[in-house]
């Protein structure tokens, strides 16, 4: 049978491994597709480094649109980025009738409704592994691997750079300006790092499983978003203390009354594995009511892992060439009749555990204060760690661990104490989940 | 659309959980699907039982081949276990022109080659996702979430019953005979647990991945088992000292003479996130060429777990029910014409590292004797740990951790070890693995 025929658009970091991966395993991939997949035209504005890649392997064009309109083209591959170019040209390729994959994660949590809206209209597949966790086969666990289950809730380390920032911070004691450099120097960051230490691209990966998960449209603009550049390393040293790590973690939880979508620092029990994942590596940990915990964990960057969900993607879609769009899995794993209009919470109304740091008065009384306000507003004390002030200071650290309660009521709760005389400055409030 | 009819042979712990799980998540079900899935017959010996269960929501026989000639079920699900009747049930389901789910890793281990070839004569599809690592989605992982590798290795922890008793022995220093009775008195152990601790399940799981990984038939009777009954305390100790722990893996591996298939207590470094999976949970690493380290954990065992592999099986066949064979996941990852027979290796061509212990007489030159042995053999030492003999004795423990080598020349080393008169009885010998 005649091979698929691809179009890249863009051979960046992600398009050389697509490029290098699919000529290297063409034996594997056509053993396991029953088809060769081939690459038949690239397109890139810097022609010399496609040329310097596919040689005279594929046609080269530094017009993305030649591609599109290609007749011969089955299936085109977005690696562009962003959602401006990458999103005119995702649904151009739909309307013309091409197959997509994509590993966009801002794309697809930004505009994935009027994509697979597009899609569906047209009977295309669009493919998106490679937009969360890289090479981890996430997507499909979530779309295909649970499907028997009510998935109550997802938790992932989903961004590599803060997972690396935060593992120095720990192992070494560094602060966070001085772990972010290392990660620069490392090229685990980019030089414009905000989009990873302000939380937003995790907060796109949680989106997109947010959907999945729950069969909800997606709706990143309602994802609350915290990043770690206001992280203290004292934090992570109390947190270590009581037996707790810091991992900036994207949630999304369903509850009887909406769905959290939250991404922000989070204190979580050290001997969980998913506390133990160092360095840049992802890890996705899902709840579901039949299977419980089951925790996925891979490289989640990167030019061949994230080379990998793009190829499995291009075979699936290879596979189901032909069959008709029932057959299919469904864009967001739940048909698209079947979305529900789920609404994501406000920030103020999840409930979550709390780890609270406060700068006390070292004297009598002052904790009695606290817990009673503590009381008053129905928060229950899970742990307190409470420092000896150093020699000749006159104020010391109190460390709290709370049990569950609702945002706004802490919000309410660290309002008053902060009105304490005894308590000196502003209360550090990190979130905290058993994740059991 | 009409749902599809599903028979259920055999209701014990697993057929429950199908049947419980799939009244109580329909609506997801139905959501993701896009067609409801439907119990139509159980058919169990004990009926009485299947009456308390199944109550009137469907028919109730005791015989399975009532199930199998029923023209309205679509889908037979064989949950019986073994290799007698359920090889001759799923043999005639197939022939009958019924799709067939089944949780029978020792049918698939043993029978796939035939129960393979003839579903693919008659046309149906043949789900197997509970048979290896209950609910963690490894055969999709395998089968299409990583078809983009070429598949180094897998090496799981896929005996829950095992885990168990290694973390217990590793937690509370007990013996291997102590930990099997708690884990016997908390159910986590058959009444007859020879199955469990002497590698066989492992095995039967270990062969199923190997074949799905590397496109190889079937070979379990070839694969190597070794169980963790000879397994000793103090070698759980001084693996912890040296930065390891044992765990029992089922190992896969494809190396450029053949394929490694093996099943024995392994020392893998602790740092691993593999090595703190614990009590009776699952997982499985693997290692593709593209995608690097992945990982999957989770429940492998138990009721609700293996249903939700099993109902995800359900649901993957529904959706596909009409498509054309090509479109497809073949059976074994591979298209049936490209699976290629490469042998396993026999025991003595595998080459990995090892920890020896050594009980040695506490004089001078007994260690020069020892590696110069290893040298002769061309094995080269990575660690040693000699412990001071105990007051008043003339004997003490070495331990030495050795770099990669075959294993038929390590047997020759230990030969010569074992010669020696300062070496007193046998030479304890554990395999170890970096998995890096």
């Amino acid at each position: 049978m005649k091979p698929i025929q691809v179009g890249l658009l863009g051979v960046g970091t992600v398009g050389s491994g697509v490029f290098t991966v699919l000529e290297r395993n063409q034996d594997e991939i056509l053993r396991r597709a029953g088809r060769g997949i081939r690459i038949h035209t690239v397109a890139d504005l810097d022609v010399e480094r496609a040329k310097a890649l596919v040689k005279d392997h594929a046609q080269i064009v530094n017009d993305a649109r030649a591609v599109i309109a290609n007749p011969e083209i089955d299936i085109v591959v977005e690696l562009i980025g962003g959602y401006g170019i990458a999103k005119e040209l995702v649904l151009e390729a739909i309307a013309a009738g091409k197959h997509v994959v994509t590993a966009n994660k801002a794309l697809i949590a930004v505009h994935g409704n009027e994509i697979f809206k597009a899609a569906h209209e047209h009977g295309v597949m669009v493919a998106f592994e490679a937009a969360v966790a890289g090479g981890i086969p996430i997507i499909k666990a979530l779309r295909e691997g649970l499907t028997a289950n009510r998935i109550e809730w997802v938790a992932g380390i989903i961004n590599g750079t803060t997972n690396f920032i935060l593992s120095e911070m720990r192992d070494k004691g560094l602060d966070f300006a001085t772990a972010l450099k290392e990660a620069q120097r490392l090229g685990y960051s980019e030089a414009d790092p905000s989009f990873d230490i302000e939380g937003v691209d995790a907060a796109h990966k949680a989106t997109i499983m947010s959907a999945i998960a729950f069969g909800i449209p997606m709706q990143f603009d309602k994802a609350y978003v915290e990043g770690i550049t206001q992280l203290d390393a004292i934090d992570i040293k109390y947190a270590e203390q009581l037996g707790y790590r810091i991992k900036l973690l994207g949630i999304a939880k369903k509850t009887t009354v909406g769905v959290e979508l939250r991404v922000h620092p989070t204190l979580i029990p050290a001997k969980r594995l998913i506390a133990n994942v160092e360095g840049a590596m992802n890890a996705v940990q899902v709840f579901g009511d039949a299977v419980g915990t089951t925790l996925y964990y891979g490289k989640g960057a990167g030019s061949e892992p994230t080379a990998s969900a793009v190829i499995s993607d291009l075979i699936d879609i290879t596979r189901m060439m032909g069959a008709s769009s029932e057959n299919r899995v469904p864009y967001l794993a739940f048909q698209p009749d079947a979305v529900r209009e789920i609404s994501v919470l406000p920030i103020g109304e999840i409930t979550t555990s709390y780890y609270l740091r406060l700068c006390v008065a070292d004297q009598a009384g002052v904790l009695a204060e606290i817990t009673k306000i503590f009381a008053t507003h129905g928060i229950s004390i899970d742990a307190l760690l409470q420092k000896e002030a150093n020699e000749g200071e006159s104020q010391t650290d109190l460390v709290v661990l709370t049990h569950e309660t609702k945002e706004k009521q802490m919000l309410a709760a660290i309002q008053d104490i902060e009105d304490l005389k005894t308590v000196l400055g502003k209360v550090v409030k990190i979130r905290l989940e058993e994740l059991s």
